[in-house]
Order: structure tokens, then sequence, then C-alpha cells
């Protein structure tokens, strides 16, 4: 099974990787950019079938290693 | 409107982000993680309001500015 797991800044922490971005998009010529956050992707290859298990699975290891569940808050996607 | 931008490393271009976070995983107990590859999650909000100039709009950044198309490659996701 294939997961996709998204990691993104909670609303409200500053992101200033995603500022630069959104500077540098308008520096470029490019009107109308509003906000822009950067996150992480990370695809994950699981031998396991089972749907629920998966997803257990895929959120333990966001709180253990994936995300900071600080400042960050994670979504993860099975794939079929 | 909002879009997503996803980028990842192309396939065959070796990603050791992605084999340290599995490396990571197995060590903390977990099994069956097969390949682990980690990208980037770029969410840009828009003024524009037609779909279509918005993906050219998004295909343009992405090929001057979001993604290294030597090794990368992206998906660009509109939100409703």
């Amino acid at each position: 099974m294939k997961a996709r797991v998204f990691i993104r800044l909670k609303n409200g922490v500053l992101d200033p990787q995603g500022k630069a971005i959104g500077k540098a998009l308008t520096g470029l010529g490019f009107a109308g950019i509003g906000e822009v956050r950067q996150g992480k992707l990370i695809e994950i290859e699981l031998d396991e079938t089972d749907e629920a298990a998966a997803k257990t699975a895929l959120t333990e290891m966001c709180e253990k290693l994936l995300a900071n569940t600080v400042i960050e808050r994670y979504e993860i996607e099975l794939a079929k």
C-alpha cells in the first residue's frame, strides 16, 4: 500500500520559506499571489494491506518521527 | 483560488533524505517499510478565479521557480 503524508506548519506559525517563495513569484512578475506556505510531502510504501492498520501505523510514525506536532500538523492519505 | 503544488524527485533520482526517513522508521520498530521519498508541498493562494488561467500561471511558476525540472517533476492541484 502506498501512502502520502502531508506535513504543514500549523496556522499562525510563521513560514519564512513560504513568504520568500511568494515574494520571489511576485518579483518574477506573477500578479495576484496571496499567501504561500511550504510543507513537506512524504511518500511511503507499506507492506501492510489493511487500511485501518496502515492508518494507525502512519499516525504513530507522524507522532514519533515525521512531524513536529508542536508546530506542524499532518494529514495522511492512502492510495488505492 | 487555492492551489497545491507537489514537487517530487523524478524516478531514478537518488533521494537520500527519503532513505534516511525509511531507515529511521525501521529503526523505531515499524515493520514493512518499503521505499520512502520526500518531496515538497507548496500551497499558493491566487486572486485568479479562472481555473484554466490559474493552471497556466502555476505551470509557469513551476517551470520558472518552484521546481528544478532537471531532477524534479511537479503536479498541480486546484482546490474548489
